[in-house]
């Protein structure tokens, strides 16, 4: 099933806010069959909106429309809505007494915006905000459906799996299924990595399509399928994905569509070993990656975010005659960081950083963008530097995905 | 000046790659007067990115496009761009020069894939990518233009600042003027926010509008206006803001579009505080935020994430009798953490977490989403306890944010 998402808010397109509603959609459907084959994010603006949903229903059946439902002067997609399909703006007891339970909940007085929540238009069938204020609207028409959806993450979230997603699926069900497998490679460049699969890609039935996703450090390569039989399809996508692994095989880091923290956290539960980081440019970034993992409390104990040179010395344990002689972005630093977050919390692994972010801080030697990155296990010690192009923040990110990489390749060499 | 933009790939209509694009052109564009009426996510699709080109263009005279350059076989813009500007594909000598210099720079070796890169329209006009190996490409009919640009984040940032950005306002140059100013507020719900602001909303003159933009514990909101007269709009825009900050003086914590962590530094480097973080359940994400902001090193010494209690009793100093008399996520804890950070790192404030991030480890007393959190300056310290609903990435979020809010109140008051 194809569909179309439409996002509504000027935030949206000055870029103050990134649209994660889409993508939250997109992953939740695709595993459904359901494909979005557009996205559009217009203002909230009533002649953008309809044009969007003319747009949108040339080209799909159903559409998932966000945002611009809240209580202020500025959303006016629920007007826009009651124009488009018609009827008039009715006030709903069911809402209105769900808009005070949820402010109740919360602890938050009902005023005069917040009423205005009730006000739904005739035409829609109305499905309850089960954690929020603002109502869903079910629309149909000549065998389209538009539902419109809060713009807040968590609402839209839990109310797309709670109702309008098992609601969506009964009202079409078209039968056609979709089905993808992801294989995630490092050390190959995306254009080498096409080479090497020049001659599999070139025998791939026409059902199944190979997509090469570049990120810094990891290439993730999706085979995708579409298929009327989906037990057809699944035979058929496993045989050719597991070609594909053959392929690369010494390449492949993990065979589903996970995020490198919890490839090193599977690595680190099975072989019941505990991590701790030493951080310094990238900040505690990896310690959040890492613990944002679900039971990543099995093997991570914690980290020492050392920016300053007295955390290093104090809490590391790092020599300070060596921050003298070498500078706080050396192997010497970087290699005691590591051996000194093992020390200090009692850990059998640890993953160190100390690199300049910039923008200033550079020099002729360390220009802006060189980490030094140590991983250890055991006795055994692992350490590179690198030079990171762009800014700040970029540098923090590769940094942080090299890092992790570094102690991957040491555990699988132990 | 009005523009579009289309985000072509595949992976960006299944959830497994957000794009960041748009809205970096979005915020790079807006100080010069460009907004964004219209962004399209399409597939890697002929037809859909011909038939995205039309919808753009029927609406504006300049589309910006990302995306769907790579050399790999999933990438098909060009051979699109091609069909629909007429003329042929073409071998250009200083792209492939380019392409041999970038992958030379990178010490990688150009292979068949590469070397496709060099084969560009003829129709178009190319850009050499300084800082990648696909070519941008400016295309130009009836007095519209697109401009293809790739879809790797740090490419497309540096060559729009670099070539496109200023060979677009070079080009169109209709002398409308665009401004907006933003309020960063805490303390209030939207709502209410919109009732206090009900009158300020009547009085505006037609050419701004008021945009609410909550985040969880904030809300930014922004006044934008177009006009033709820049210096007249600036006059009025400023003056309607200082208006606008008088009416809710006490909740506005920044008169700036900066992020919480800025708004903090801020407020320690004028004090001449050093800050120190310890971290449960936010995992180091505090630290991660203080440390995006470019010469957060003047005020922050480091962190302990102390995942592991026996992290929050070496390193920190925690008492283990409190971990067992009211377990590691209680007031006790949370202020002996934030304690014990300021006494390990030397530092003057602090901020420290203690909660349960979820999906597991919650109980009937303490649910998960239950957080501690603690603010000390000097001798000062203010702990609070919220109960975060949504899933664990929103926990830590919303801890993240609260925690500092915290410290924020406690340095205003102090």
């Amino acid at each position: 099933m194809k569909y179309s998402i439409i996002a509504i808010g000027d935030e949206l397109l000055i870029g103050q806010v990134i649209d994660t509603n889409s993508g939250y959609i997109e992953r939740y459907m695709a595993p459904y069959g359901w494909e979005a084959l557009l996205t559009q994010v217009v203002h909230d603006d009533a002649e953008q909106i309809r044009h969007a949903i003319d747009v949108a229903f040339e080209q799909t059946d159903c559409v998932l429309m966000t945002g611009g439902l809240g209580p202020t002067k500025d959303d006016i997609t629920k007007g826009t809505l009651c124009d488009y399909f018609g009827g008039t703006l009715v006030y709903d007891n069911d809402v209105a007494r769900n808009v005070e339970h949820v402010m109740t909940e919360r602890h938050l007085q009902v005023n005069e915006y917040t009423r205005t929540q009730a006000m739904v238009p005739s035409s829609c069938r109305v499905i309850q905000n089960e954690v929020g204020t603002a109502p869903l609207m079910w629309f149909e028409r000549d065998g389209k459906v538009l539902v419109s959806m809060p713009g807040v993450p968590h609402e839209t979230q839990t109310m797309l799996g709670r109702a309008v997603a098992p609601q969506l699926l009964q009202r079409f069900n078209d039968g056609e299924a979709l089905a993808f497998r992801t294989a995630i490679i490092t050390g190959i460049t995306e254009s080498d990595l096409a080479m090497r699969l020049d001659e599999y890609e070139r025998q791939l039935p026409a059902s199944l399509h190979l997509a090469y996703l570049p990120q810094p450090g990891i290439v993730r390569l999706r085979l995708t399928g579409n298929a009327n039989d989906a037990a057809q399809l699944n035979e058929l996508i496993d045989k050719q994905f597991q070609s594909l692994v053959e392929q690369v095989g010494d390449l492949v880091i993990a065979t589903e569509d996970i995020t490198l923290p919890a490839i090193l956290g599977n690595h680190l539960r099975e072989r019941h070993l505990t991590l701790a980081t030493a951080e310094s440019c990238t900040g505690g970034n990896i310690a959040h990656q890492i613990t944002t993992i679900a039971g990543s409390s099995d093997y991570f104990l914690g980290s020492v975010v050392s920016y300053a040179n007295s955390v290093k010395t104090g809490l590391l344990g790092v020599d300070p005659r060596d921050i003298e002689r070498h500078g706080a972005v050396s192997r010497e630093v970087v290699e005691q960081m590591a051996a000194g977050a093992c020390a200090a919390m009692h850990a059998d692994c640890a993953i160190a950083t100390s690199g300049i972010a910039g923008p200033t801080g550079g020099t002729k030697e360390k220009p802006v963008g060189t980490v030094w990155m140590a991983a250890r296990c055991g006795d055994k010690t692992k350490s590179i530097v690198r030079q990171f192009a762009g800014d700040r923040a970029r540098v923090i990110d590769r940094a942080t995905t090299e890092a992790q990489l570094l102690l991957l390749r040491l555990l699988v060499s132990v």
